[in-house]
């Protein structure tokens, strides 16, 4: 990488933008050159328009920027967008229209036609879809919902393998999932809370875009039927997912675990630096994967599996383990856009003077 | 009442002995006349055998009885048993054979031909399988695994109204469930752990038994494939269980909802004291119930539903909350001496002078 | 009680409104009349208005009545204020001014030098203040800060006996004391916050005027040096605090243990509904007292006391602790209300007939 | 460092002695050769002996060594002893006999008068104690209790600048503190216990010695009174300490932060692999530090100081947070054998050819 891509934040100072923030330290690829927020944040600094929220201190280098109105004029070859889904929806455009291409997190063009919902691992062929966005130099590429990506990545080489014809999926979900302050304490220490607005809807919908084909007409999504109960739990960060599985094709819990260590990682030639070693860990201990033990595998992007045996309804059941805000938010749009480079997607804009 | 029956608790320093302790505070109809426990407390005082782990202190009265060793020849009517699973089997079948009636809350026994696995609003008549007992006057009676009471409960109304033929279910069970000591803090705090030893098995089989028809030949097991995936999670005392099921005939959640509403309580005209105004509590509100808010209702005796809505791989899904220590496990057996005193089971011994 | 007083409740939908209404359900002597909330709630009943954090559900009584405004015409004989003190300080005088007596848990009338900050077993005499408020029929008597109230209940019987002239304490405060939503579950879970603003100010000065002597020029406070550092713990509800102390006149730990127990309670033959049988529990398991066994001692309004001991630097240290929403909040309120009843203070007002 | 020290480590299956295998994970100058553990253990390999509670996974050289007896013929040039107190007293004089210098982080030999008790920033000077052992070319070293470790490292740049003539200390102290399984999960979540047994004494008396200056005739401890009120708090790692103390000349809170940032380390030129960029840090925002955000600064071996402010009965007030496994316990002794390195008295031992 001889000059490194200038990417700006959209929603710097919210929990995923901060995590942008984090994760782009000292990254080879990419340097941050702009941090955009709401009106109330535009002019001051970082440091004090931020409550950080992270362990440790803010990277010293983005400390002192000067945080910017999310308008499509910052200087940066393109965008991650941590932005609110109140808000997203319409600025996103604004930013691919002016020419920007915007990696984002947020869940209101996930299911739009043309626009790749995108886990590198997965379905790296979406991305053609960049080609019939209307927006000119300009696009969105979106990553999933964070409980469906550990779901995800785990049916990827179950459908390859055996296909799948039916998930039940029960969640417990950590509290980063709802960003800052999200959760009150008072509702959630010693407590379960059995809901958790909207999640199961996109649980059962973006699985099908994600494992589905492209076709000239579009994604054909996969024929799947997928149910979710998603629950919130006290713990910081980690989604651990309870899966049953229906295949099309019969096999044991064996032949899944091989299927899991045996998948052939489309990234496995490309370098990519937020790529982990290992897409999947499987676990043979009965007790493992857990959040607090596995979550930083990988440096947050593996998804852990454990516990393959029969399910007495189905046919297969496991655990699945993902870091909700690393793989599973701010992580996934890195690598995405990591992605996006080595398939020649992500170009150097011109560099404007701002003088 | 005229004459109190009198209760012996066998393992009662442990966290399901003194549970009964607890409950049986100024019970109407059983008061506590032997404290048995292991060599080790034996000839103590209870206050000082016992490490009590209960929220308040030691009922006055029994804080100063002297626990006596686990020999049948306490001065009791019948016991509640909440020995370890590593003594039950044995202990449970000599006090029997002594002559005493046993109200066991331990796996060993759950699953022989001829005991009753009972919950009396869920299968009254079993009870009958006692005249089936080859102990002479005595007797034992168990009650369910924890987890399996919140499901079985709730399964009852569904099963009569319904059908049932398969049960997908992810528990999240809380640290009470494991007893005292239990969990390292440093396992759980921040943390979830998917798999609970020996668990799945007895969700699996236990409700078999429970819904099952009295017959000539003994328990006419329900045909119903149960798959169960046990977690533990940070929540002191509330087991809460996401539930699928596969009905027999077509119902929607309204049905279910009615279906649950009205069932037709076999308690309803016995007065037993430890019985809850509701058996079941049906909640409207989707973030409902949680263990922390909703435990309690009924003394820890009442099930709560909530969240019934279509399943997109089976027929129907809904969450259950069960009180794991009062309903799932002390409260029940509680119960169940009621139920076999209203039923004539449970008689007064001749009072034995111990001079 | 012939007649029940009527009682409004100020901030009714809010945290502390909640407890009033928890509290008040079934007490002898005074019943829910006027429910008042902020413009939002007005005109709905209860049960929509209020997002319910409690245990259980609204007593039924209560849900369905239709929230009022906080305008000084509610049909009641005095009002419960749990307002939140950015409105409370103004809308508390013009209750006053309308010839309501206030019993307010806000902070900003508790030193003015005309109100009395009341803590019945405490400084019972200070009511004799309300006499020299201007505001006709109405008057303003509150109750302290919740962390002050546990430390100024067990200073009172060594102010009494030995005299005190400093004081230490480091508290370890339960997530409820902030509110709700209050702390965010990010903050907290597996965390210590070391600040809670404004708090440590409170501890410095509301128990100097607590324990302060009643004089024709006011409340003389007492002469005690007060250094407080003030913490957040992941705890549900139950402030512990550490204190050292040093005392004017030499005293042992026994010593100071006696002077606890033989403390004479001024409430001893009042016969208040809410007076806990037992105003001081003395434990001497140097494990105890701790937030989650012994906070609902005497209905939550009994402060506990444990591992009374020498210190090194003062003259002794011990362990208190105190239900922070009850004893510390409304039912400090309620009981408060209740010496007033016994003292002649609390009047039946004219029945308004609101047609 | 041409050829590595070959570190053994006593107790290595227990907490501290996996936190050990953690830290020497990469260590430049030390590399573990001999795992020692109880004979339950001794034959097996690491991997099957240990019950590894850290994140991630055991360290792959390491999960295949074979655990040995604790006897001092293990092929190293020293130990480090995680061993628990009940055997470390003998055991380790065995090794010190038996000519191997011995780091040790129980508590038994701490207070011994040639026994070096250190924090090599506090006093580095105080190894010369180990020319006065007995014990031939052997030696043992200790470092302070974890809570003891926090306060004193605040302490030094305050009994440099202005002299400490009293410190009222309490602690907020995590659950790893009590190693594992330690504390039981039904005793902690959602509470506090106030009470650690040992605790208070060890604060009260080490700093003593920690600060004491050396004399011909040994350690001569610092006059100083300490006063310790431990509790156990539901954090995972981290010890937050509110602190009070009454300086010998005065100074103000701007005083003592500036004695904070420009204490001279003694370690700032030695380049040891362990000791941390910043010894200290002190926050100026009044809600830092806290222990989940600012626990693994300097990887864990920065004392963190933050809400110095004026006292209402001592002098000054603080909150000083340390991590309580790695500076607190393994991290230290490692920092400790360091020093001993460029000091001089940690040599290479003859390779014994095990053959």
């Amino acid at each position: 990488m001889k000059r490194k891509f200038r990417a700006g934040i959209l929603g710097a100072t919210g929990a995923v933008g901060q995590k942008f923030v984090e994760l782009l330290e000292g990254h080879p690829w990419f340097e941050i050159t702009a941090l955009a927020a709401s009106e109330r944040s535009a002019g001051k600094p970082y440091r004090e328009a931020v409550n950080w929220i992270g362990a440790g201190e803010i990277p010293a280098g983005i400390a002192a920027m000067t945080v910017e109105s999310a308008t499509p004029d910052l200087e940066c070859d393109f965008v991650f967008s941590g932005l609110d889904a109140a808000v997203a929806g319409d600025l996103e455009e604004r930013f691919a229209r002016a020419g920007y291409p915007v990696l984002s997190n947020a869940r209101n063009h996930r299911m739009d036609p043309v626009t790749p919902l995108l886990i590198p691992e997965v379905n790296p062929d979406h991305t053609a879809l960049i080609e019939r966005q209307a927006w000119g130099d300009g696009f969105i590429v979106t990553n999933p919902n964070c409980s469906t990506v550990g779901l995800v990545c785990a049916l990827r080489p179950l459908v390859d393998a055996f296909g799948v014809e039916a998930v039940q999926v029960t969640t417990f979900q950590a509290l980063s999932g709802a960003g800052y302050p999200g959760v009150s304490a008072l509702d959630i220490v010693g407590n379960v809370t059995p809901y958790i607005g909207g999640e199961e809807e996109k649980m059962a919908s973006e699985p099908r875009k994600l494992l589905g084909a492209l076709a000239p007409e579009g994604i054909v999504p996969l024929d799947v039927a997928i149910s979710a109960q998603c629950n919130r739990v006290p713990v910081l960060e980690g989604h651990l997912e309870c899966v049953s599985v229906k295949l099309r094709r019969p096999a044991s819990p064996e032949d899944a675990r091989r299927a899991f260590l045996d998948f052939r990682n489309p990234l496995a030639d490309r370098s990519l630096p937020t790529a982990p070693e290992r897409f999947l860990e499987v676990f043979d201990d009965p007790r493992f994967p857990q959040p607090r033990r596995h979550l930083d595998l990988g440096g947050g992007m593996t998804v852990s599996i454990g516990r393959i045996r029969p399910c007495e309804v189905l046919d297969l059941k496991f655990v699945v383990l993902v870091h909700n805000t690393i793989r599973g938010a701010a992580g996934g749009a890195v690598l995405n856009a990591e992605l996006l480079v080595s398939q020649g997607y992500l170009k150097h804009r011109k560099q404007t003077l701002t003088v």
